[in-house]
């Protein structure tokens, strides 16, 4: 139980049906995949021919696109940093909801700032926050690696 | 296609595994059951039998709780009436992104402002969006049905 913001009527709600139910209905275990790296760099295709793979052996995916969020839950961001920032956690938090759901969710989108995507990482234990950093040229552009 | 933002490089990308596949695989239709009404109605204890039913019957349903994603999700927003309105945008976003996973997507929160919910509602066809408001006395208090 805990309070947040302003107010101390904020409470914790459990779910009677909770992550093992679901990962037991699906008969799979929920995840977050994100994929990083430089505009081009493949993630988008990385994201969708690993949803195909997925579902040829029945397992159930989801892509958060980081574009295709800026057409909707992150529509109201522009691209400061703080606002990129922002853009990543909104998008950290919705695939944990999605991980915890039981899917396996794809996030696929430039998120150059390690302690952005730690902190997405944070969110979830570490076995279940898969990391895919694409490179270029064979090697990550500094700012892939920066902190 | 389109572009949003102050960029013009922000493209739609379409996901090879549509909702109908996800949907085929879950033997499901997605969609969303909107629970609303005051603190204390008991939004949560409804959503949660509904959860329990809906897992008995092999359908996959998730809760999306308006005070647990003001500890996550939201939990950059206040109480003023423009963080209200974005704490319920936002809610609608990722539960339409739920039901587009084929899930049975059940937001439960104090959503008083109709134009609120119909926001929420214009993002999914008009049969995706099921509305439940819980009364309290028998009638709504104004405000629920304030525009």
């Amino acid at each position: 139980m805990s309070t947040v913001g302003n107010s101390t009527n904020i409470f914790w709600q459990e779910s009677p049906i909770g992550k093992l139910e679901r990962q037991k209905l699906l008969n799979q275990k929920g995840c977050v995949v994100w994929i990083t790296g430089l505009s081009g760099s493949g993630k988008s295709t990385l994201a969708c021919s690993l949803s195909r793979e997925l579902c040829t052996r029945g397992k159930l995916s989801y892509i958060l696109d980081g574009d295709n969020l800026r057409h909707g839950l992150n529509k109201d961001l522009g691209f400061k940093a703080e606002d990129r920032t922002e853009n990543i956690r909104r998008v950290g938090e919705v695939a944990h909801l999605f991980a915890d759901a039981g899917l396996i969710c794809i996030a696929s989108l430039i998120s150059p700032y390690r302690k952005d995507r730690d902190a997405c990482r944070a969110m979830l234990p570490d076995s279940s926050f898969i990391e895919a950093s694409l490179l270029l040229n064979g090697s990550y552009p500094d700012y892939v690696v920066s902190t």
